[in-house]
């Protein structure tokens, strides 16, 4: 077959990757692997990397961009419901980035070393011509058996949600001097989600043995719920009218409506989508309470494939971006 | 302190991530993590990255490449006596590296996968403006304790290396142009041993129990002897003219002697420099046999610190680059 030169990043992925997976790789549809731990546990493994200019801004503070760093791994970790135990941590650095950068950078892992109970155990250090490349190899341990698969949800399970979606998108957007009307403290708090994604340990672990399928929200919703619809064979519907916004991200929506796009279609909220049966909306609500963190059904799986969304008329809509693509 | 613009690599590991470093990270003394494994045994953990244009050349097969990244991590494990299990990668790609770049760097994968018994557990692939970068987080397993470190040589050991130095970086200056005057035969046999290393596993695993520290040798044999002695807080003296040479390399020495470096200061061998005492010679000679490898005392462990290099008369030499430092 020749080279077809528009694969996308999921096509290569499918096309390059997935034949080399083991059995604990999961074909490559969870974006972690499994391998036995100790007695009674496994270790879940991810990782992630960010490039400067791609990923993060050149201007974003370092100790902010190690943190994003770390935490986008733990984000895939807290998805599957394990507890993060350390990780492994590749720079490639250009000349501008020198000590005092690498200082504010090591400052930022240490403050979330410290947050998130994960230690460093080893990495590389290499000098680049290009931008800076960062990568981390996470590890956590779940109980064998439980950690919580893309691959479990069944027909009529909820999609459920956590927190607000969009706000990350609309942070860059504010960063790019866009959403110029919304007021300082709301576009503050759409940068900082942005910059510093919070990942959902508590959720994720607490979803163990409740929910029966998640992922989070890293490509965004739409294609990250096209993620768990693939590895669980099912086809799911969202109303966009059921979204969870923040309130900057409201005031943002009801400036320009058409950035709804963000909560649906657009990475870096690192929330969790997960399935979870209609019977257990007991206990999410008081787990929501508990964690006080917004979980909310925004739609339903059914048979089938793909993802539906419905807008605020229940008509079948469009979404522009489903989730950064790489290539 | 003030942010000092000229540490090098080492002291900026030392400075900036050792602190981070759990115990089972190994105060990032040993280019390896340990973390538990199941019944009896532990996981060492490994991450190695390459970036196109400093790690290997633009022009590489995409196959060698693919396999040289798997190797230089297999290479640390080998060091340390374990048998490899599995690995996590990221890719970072420029536009250049198309489906037809990728196609080859995935059958590279795929070959090694199956000589070493290996498999891949998870990644991450991303569009890089920059050069290609290729990150492999590789795990292997070893029994609880066994592995050998870089902190046990002991006063009197003797500092034995595998198979021959200064290869690989003679096989970049082949393909720099420079060494014309080699025989083709000579020639090829250099760039194969730059593009494609030979981890030594098997001989690691027989060095369990027999060599008391180890190290694979990444950033020349005087550097990474160095990183071992530091690691065993003792000195090491060698001699050059006990450093096994191929016949190329031989060759090479014998037109522009100072070519003697490539074996000291060089890195991209991957051979492994390991302690072992006296009485241990006999087993060594009888693996050496086994393995079709051989394995040479080049030196010897001393109370103190440091690499001390004796030339051909006896003399101390200076080495002009003790192995590729970044920044």
């Amino acid at each position: 077959m020749a080279p077809n030169p528009h694969l996308d990043e999921f096509e290569r992925i499918a096309r390059f990757f997935a034949p080399l997976a083991a059995p604990g790789g999961l074909r490559l549809l969870d974006d972690v692997g499994l391998i036995p731990g100790e007695a009674g546990e496994q270790y879940v493994l991810k990782t992630d990397a960010i490039v400067e200019g791609v990923h993060y801004r050149p201007d974003d503070p370092p100790g902010q961009v190690a943190q994003k760093l770390l935490r986008v791994n733990l984000s895939d970790l807290a998805a599957k419901g394990a507890t993060p135990v350390g990780y492994l941590l590749v720079t490639c650095l250009p000349p501008a980035c020198g000590e005092a950068w690498l200082e504010q950078f090591a400052k930022g892992l240490a403050a979330d070393q410290k947050r998130f109970g994960i230690e460093l155990y080893g990495g590389d250090s290499n000098a680049t011509p290009g931008p800076a490349t960062l990568s981390v190899a996470m590890f956590g341990k779940v109980k064998r058996g439980k950690a919580v698969l893309r691959s479990g949800a069944k027909p009529g399970d909820l999609v459920y949600v956590s927190g607000t979606l969009g706000d990350a998108a609309l942070g860059l957007a504010v960063l790019k001097g866009e959403l110029a009307g919304l007021d300082p403290a709301g576009r503050d708090f759409l940068i900082r989600r942005y910059r510093l994604p919070e990942p959902r340990l508590e959720l994720g672990r607490a979803l163990v043995g409740l929910a029966h399928a998640a992922a989070d929200i890293s490509d965004g919703l739409v294609a990250d719920l096209g993620h768990v619809c693939t590895a669980s064979k099912l086809g799911a519907t969202i109303e966009a009218k059921k979204l969870p916004l923040s309130k900057p991200a409201r005031a943002a929506v009801q400036a320009e409506p058409e950035r709804i796009f963000a909560a649906l279609g657009a990475g870096d909220d690192y929330e969790l989508v997960f399935a979870a049966p209609a019977q257990a909306g007991k206990r999410l609500a008081s787990l929501s309470k508990k964690l006080k963190l917004p979980l909310t059904p925004v739609g339903r799986f059914e048979k089938g494939a793909g993802v539906r969304v419905l807008d605020a008329e229940g008509r079948p809509a469009t979404v522009p971006q489903t989730g950064y693509r790489h290539f």
